[in-house]
């Protein structure tokens, strides 16, 4: 057999599929599963969001090719909707619809970065985007983020590995795979030094919907002067309308970016699948109430998460924020997907273990809190404090 | 503003748009605008397929994240369709679905050749496999096919061509622009001498549902033996059901090609778009018959365009075969871009300029054929006729 492209080959397979294995492999002694890994929100599609969807898909209007940037109706309804949580003057022809956040993320590297760039990012990442890069052969730089600092990431440090080789910052706010929100100074603080610098901040907000106070703009960038000469930022619909199957995504940059980001998606896909367009626009400003339900409920999740870790002795919640949490095991020394996949197996709780998340982060486990219910992560204490590596 | 990334910057806009917005200008003086620019079915999809994907889309079970290498029922029934068209024996592990043919080239083209690496295809050559290669850093080299061969490749020029820094020989056939139907003889002949030079051979068979003879297999390469460690066979829902704007395409190859294109379609979106791909499994048997009049309709519109032709003198149909014709036009050292564009401000025929394949294709327009009916193709006599650059 001819060789494979050493790029992808050396690859580690998708971990997500890993971790469902083990999960597999329980048999149910502590009650039923528990799944805190791939973040998939726990409660269903609002029944209007299935009817849209239904509507669409069963239309010939959408049938055919449509405009590569996306429907002009979701591009319309998304940077109104922008405009509003930003507090800023955002306009359609900022926008690129995209088949869901991981290829905003590709489009948006590929737009700044070629083989042999470098693109830093802070650690622990979110895996995709680490093995995105790698696969384009774009080199990755990292900066450490410390549990003591919430995992935020230190603009001093930042600024020290900002190097010439280095084309753009990525980061992703409210973090993945920690939780931690980056405050609005900070994501300044950041901004500001990307921009002195000449390098690109790639900004994913995939789970801005689900901060924990209500109305509080994520960041101010999108008023600043000239902030389309800088931030490329990144959603996700998936998670606030529970539609991730549906796969659509979203870029806001400047128009300029946007133009090269179309060249891009030309060649990925032409388009992003149109009738889940028409819908999400629909729903954009229709399920506004719902979506805000869904955040307190995630709230709450939080809430019950911290309780249980409260009365645990030995687990750490190191950090804590919108959908995930970073929990830091008892088992010094045990690497953490060795943790994981015993804490499938035989606890019942499939999570996803940190050194996915960057080598250094072997003490931690991601969970996807905001997938379980109240009750259910309730069913954590007993489960965390009865087990033990055999 | 920080700097592109050069690979994509140096990419010319999408070539579809430009073409539209010519169409545009044309003011409805020979009639009704006629469109053979993008390969798009002129009838619309079946009920039954409508009705399908509105009932998937609107279904709870296909909102979640999905199986990245596809849905189970869909690689089992493309599988099983695989091997009934080509008289093979292809499993499900043989199936990779992706979010349309273009990603699927995307991810062959990865999976098989990095940055550096050099991808060899004929000249003309399809411009979105030519600007995807470009932007991930890939290397092309051509070989020209000539118009007296029937646009055919000549396999002691592709030998010749196979130097050692070639990882594969992307072909099309059914071509994309020529229609040229490639031989199964011919595929036999690249694909050995592909296995003999130890490089891959990407196939993309999007056109294959549109051959003029009803029931015979495009070739015989899944039936050798050991097909898996040299091709990768690629194909479009997209066409056969008039659905491109669900984004569906497929990938046959070796398990272990699956496994690298599994890593990529996670980095790149995950997975393609779940309730469409459940409505197309269901849809893939059910309309067997009504594809089969497809075929047929579009064989007496290539029988019209034939007609057509004939009774001009000054143009001529260089090759037609399924779905496309390569058209050579009479306005000999004007180029391509020029003629395309006062064909269809003038004369309101929109089609794809020949240099837009390759810059040798200057005397040459792609007329999607298959994209209009009978009586409209019969428009296209007079409006040729009486077309003359101004």
């Amino acid at each position: 057999m001819p060789a494979f492209n050493p790029l992808v080959e050396k690859l580690s397979p998708p971990p997500v599929p890993s971790v469902f294995a083990w999960g597999r492999a329980y048999q149910g002694a502590r009650g039923p599963l528990i799944d805190l890994s791939q973040a998939v929100p726990g409660y269903p599609a609002h029944p209007d969001m299935l009817r849209l969807l239904g509507e669409t898909a069963s239309s010939r209007v959408f049938t055919g090719y449509g405009p590569i940037e996306g429907e002009a109706e979701l591009r319309h309804a998304y940077a109104e909707h922008v405009s509003q949580v930003y507090g800023a003057n955002v306009g359609s022809e900022n926008i690129h619809i995209t088949s869901g956040c991981n290829q905003a993320f590709v489009c948006a590297a590929m737009t700044v970065a070629g083989p042999g760039n470098t693109v830093l990012m802070t650690e622990p990442f979110y895996f995709n985007h680490e093995t995105t890069l790698a696969m384009m052969g774009i080199k990755t730089a990292f900066v450490a983020c410390d549990a003591a600092n919430g995992f935020l990431p230190d603009p001093a440090r930042l600024e020290a590995a900002i190097t010439g080789d280095v084309r753009a910052l990525a980061l992703v706010s409210p973090n993945n795979p920690t939780g931690a929100i980056y405050p609005p100074p900070l994501l300044d603080a950041v901004f500001r030094l990307c921009r002195q610098k000449g390098i690109w901040l790639i900004l994913d907000e995939t789970y801005r919907d689900f901060m924990p106070e209500a109305g509080k703009a994520p960041h101010g960038l999108f008023s600043l002067d000239g902030w389309e000469d800088t931030l490329i930022s990144l959603y996700s619909f998936s998670k606030s309308f529970c539609i991730p199957g549906h796969r659509l995504g979203a870029i806001t940059a400047g128009s300029t970016v946007v133009e090269q980001v179309a060249k891009i998606m030309d060649n990925l896909q032409i388009c992003a699948p149109r009738a889940a367009q028409a819908a999400v626009a629909r729903a954009l400003p229709l399920l506004a109430g719902w979506r805000e339900q869904n955040r307190q409920e995630i709230g709450r999740r939080a809430d019950a998460l911290k309780a249980v870790m409260r009365s645990l002795n030995d687990w750490k919640l190191d950090a804590i924020g919108a959908y995930f949490a970073f929990v830091r095991h008892p088992f010094r020394g045990v690497g953490s997907a060795e943790v994981a996949e015993k804490l499938a197996r035989e606890a019942g709780i499939i999570c996803i273990p940190g050194a996915y998340f960057g080598e250094n982060q072997q003490d931690y486990l991601r969970f996807a809190f905001a997938n379980a219910d109240v009750p259910t992560i309730g069913l954590l204490e007993e489960r965390l404090r009865n087990f033990a590596l055999s």
